[in-house]
């Protein structure tokens, strides 16, 4: 029997039935994430585990065989992190997917790794609870990809990341041990953080099996601001003046006028009649203040160049005005596939960036199109890549993509903003990080899977 | 020559003239925190740093001669973090308190680590901006023992700890290098989250020379509610009340029977004569939300069963409400010695953990008093120790202190909730987390301090 067989017997023999996956197409399908051009290896075997002592059993298993595990959520992860490398266990945790506890006094609420995040925010908008973070994969996306990811969104510009909202985790390590890390208690400082330090981590420190989030109570309904600018400089100024004006709105963000054409030659919603640039504000503020916050944005947004800005008066226009933001994504896609970049420069050099990518486009004759979290400096470059498998064009698309990450860094930003490091942007992670802070990653890495079995070679070689 | 008059004369001939702190008294003042009985070693020697490089150059000379390096900023820690160990080098960062940076767009300032807290907040202030976390210590205190303790403070319960709000640390490592982790963007998920790692690590992963923290705009001038409730339980009602109400303040303090009563002794404010125990709420959302949260304040205090229960209607009357709590503990300073506990509890459990105080003081016959954060479950157990050395008195006090640790662990809470575990709080830190936990501290301290030189003993063995 191959080594690869010993594998899978021995998954089989500790597993109940079902849980390692024979079919090819199902196990093909959970061997990668999202992201366009990462490689994906071949996985010896792919199992759906359903509870914590089934990952600890597979862990340990793979310890013993000196295998690699993969962990993985829905998948939808857009920088390879979740992508099988060659000979390792691809472990799915979509089927653990429990909320184990909602406590509303406490303001937590303590799910498996597999729950989805709408699932979630639903659940515990029922006891008037809420739970921030909303990467714009919410409707698929678990929380334990969130987790290992720090996902972002669109309203951590005012309530966060992922980070700020995990108290507690049930691990399993490197060496096929459970722990529990952090507290419950709103605080404590008891020990290293190594919740933090989980959180963000790739799957490559530990594999999570089960969270505890803090939650906050629902804010007010929100009000929508847009504007529509004539250029990428008049909007930046614009995303300056409300940060000048000490206004934190609950979203801030911009769509470009790639974008808008895309999104207009598929739905004809007229958008780039109004202008160039998109702006979509949010407030969410308590009246009478959302909507004295809201007016004095529309006065911002005028008084920086807008050709037009407005407030939405009801519940029904605010979300028709954010429509076109969902839709910029998969209009792209009609076009093309999209290589989704993500960098984070500070905000007042929001401008400057925006005019560096485009500059880029320009370099290596490419079409990059910008939705950004403007008021976190958030940007989403969107290289369009071409239908076939044209080879200079492809070299061109990462001859750009390498350059925005080099004009992130310039700006003293950073080559990703909230999708991770994976396989894409390891040669990013090198150049932002000195020598001695990667040598301080590996000896974590190091201390905490000393076997090197926890989804080796993503973020660091 | 001695080591240790080989080591003085390497550290003398590395630095300027006058780092080297010669002078005994000078020298024993600051070989402690203000931790009422964790042990104080005998260092070699006391060195006031003025520059990163002079650190690095203290590290470099401590790691050829395998010396420990306890590094201080205006030593008012209260578990013996700071506290020198036999041989040690003392070295004091209280002389780099320069802020280098204050950028009211990004919303960040950059400081030195011997900054006071007050002297940034109002610093920024002058900007509309705002540092929230607020250590008591705040008028003394520096942000790098804040960093060190992830201090918290009475706005916790709305705006989070010291953690929440550090973006950048420059760290001269065990290695003695220099390095720069985090980011000053909004956002970022580069690589582990090494900064938070580093706060709340006591100075045994590495020595803090320069901070970039995260700001807030002013909030609204806040309006007070004060109540008085006949007892413990009814005060632990209210606050549940106003968790369950879904209000949350930007403080919620508990005073009980026996720190009125000695604020009383010592000022007659008549305290004792309107109750048991004094709860404190502020609120500091804009108007007229703001009026509104506070008279559902009211509301939910007299309906709790407070006796009397009012609003400030001006800020002068709001600091009056408030002088109280800040005398409590020089009031029972005037008692004895005080030995001041720290530890947070689920909400829900605040009424019986007091309860399990109350009792452990009969068992014991010792005096504990009680502030409280009461809104994070953050309890503050004052043990008024003698005068004089009564050694059975002392014991006594040592076993009411464990019983506290003991029983808020039993409650589902933390040992710590804020002043750290430094020398006081090994025992407890070992009983809170599990052998394993505890393995991934040792391996993550020997992976960033491999000699083993920073503040060797403190958090654990």
């Amino acid at each position: 029997m191959s080594a690869a067989d010993t594998l899978v017997k021995d998954l089989q023999t500790a597993l109940p039935h079902g849980r390692v996956v024979v079919d090819a197409d199902v196990a093909r399908s959970l061997s990668r994430d999202q992201a366009a051009g990462a490689p994906v290896g071949e996985p010896a075997a792919v199992v759906r585990a359903r509870s914590t002592e089934e990952v600890r059993q597979v862990v340990e298993i793979c310890l013993r065989h000196r295998t690699p595990v993969v962990a993985r959520g829905a998948g939808t992860g857009l920088s390879g992190g979740a992508n099988a490398v060659d000979g390792c266990v691809v472990l799915s945790l979509e089927a653990m997917s429990e909320i184990l506890e909602i406590n509303p006094l406490e303001r937590l609420a303590v799910v498996q790794p597999g729950v989805v995040n709408d699932d979630l925010r639903a659940a515990v908008a029922e006891h008037g609870l809420w739970y921030p973070p909303d990467p714009a994969s919410s409707p698929w996306s678990t929380l334990g990809g969130n987790v290992a990811t720090n996902a972002g969104g669109l309203c951590c510009v005012k309530y966060g990341v992922t980070r700020e909202y995990v108290l507690q985790l049930e691990v399993v390590t490197g060496s096929a041990e459970v722990v529990r890390i952090g507290r419950r208690t709103a605080k404590g400082v008891a020990g290293y953080d190594l919740v933090s330090l989980l959180v963000g981590s790739e799957g490559t420190l530990g594999i999570v099996t089960e969270i505890t989030v803090r939650l906050r109570g629902l804010p007010s309904a929100p009000i929508t601001v847009a504007g529509f600018f004539p250029s990428l400089v008049a909007a930046g100024v614009a995303v300056r003046a409300v940060g000048a004006a000490g206004i934190t709105p609950s979203a801030l963000e911009l769509m470009d006028r790639y974008c808008l054409r895309a999104v207009d030659d598929w739905k004809q919603m007229g958008l780039t009649d109004a202008g160039d640039v998109l702006l979509l504000a949010r407030v969410d503020d308590p009246e009478p203040t959302g909507t004295a916050l809201a007016d004095e944005i529309v006065e911002l947004f005028r008084a920086s160049g807008a050709h037009w800005a407005e407030r939405s008066t009801d519940a029904a226009e605010g979300e028709a005005l954010f429509a076109a933001r969902r839709l910029a994504y998969p209009a792209l896609e009609r076009l093309g596939p999209v290589i989704t970049e993500d960098v984070c420069v500070p905000k007042e050099n929001v401008p400057e960036m925006l005019t560096r990518i485009e500059a880029l486009a320009q370099q290596h004759d490419v079409h990059i199109a910008n939705i950004a979290h403007a008021g976190d400096g958030n940007l989403h470059p969107l290289i369009i890549g071409p239908p076939d498998d044209d080879a200079d064009q492809w070299r061109r698309i990462h001859a750009a993509f390498d350059g925005i990450l080099d004009a992130a860094l310039d700006l003293g930003g950073t080559i990703t903003g909230e999708h991770g490091v994976g396989l894409l942007k390891r040669g990013g992670l090198v150049n932002e990080l000195s020598p001695t802070v990667m040598g301080l990653h590996r000896a974590i890495k190091e201390a905490l899977d000393p076997a090197g079995i926890l989804n080796p070679g993503k973020m660091f070689e």
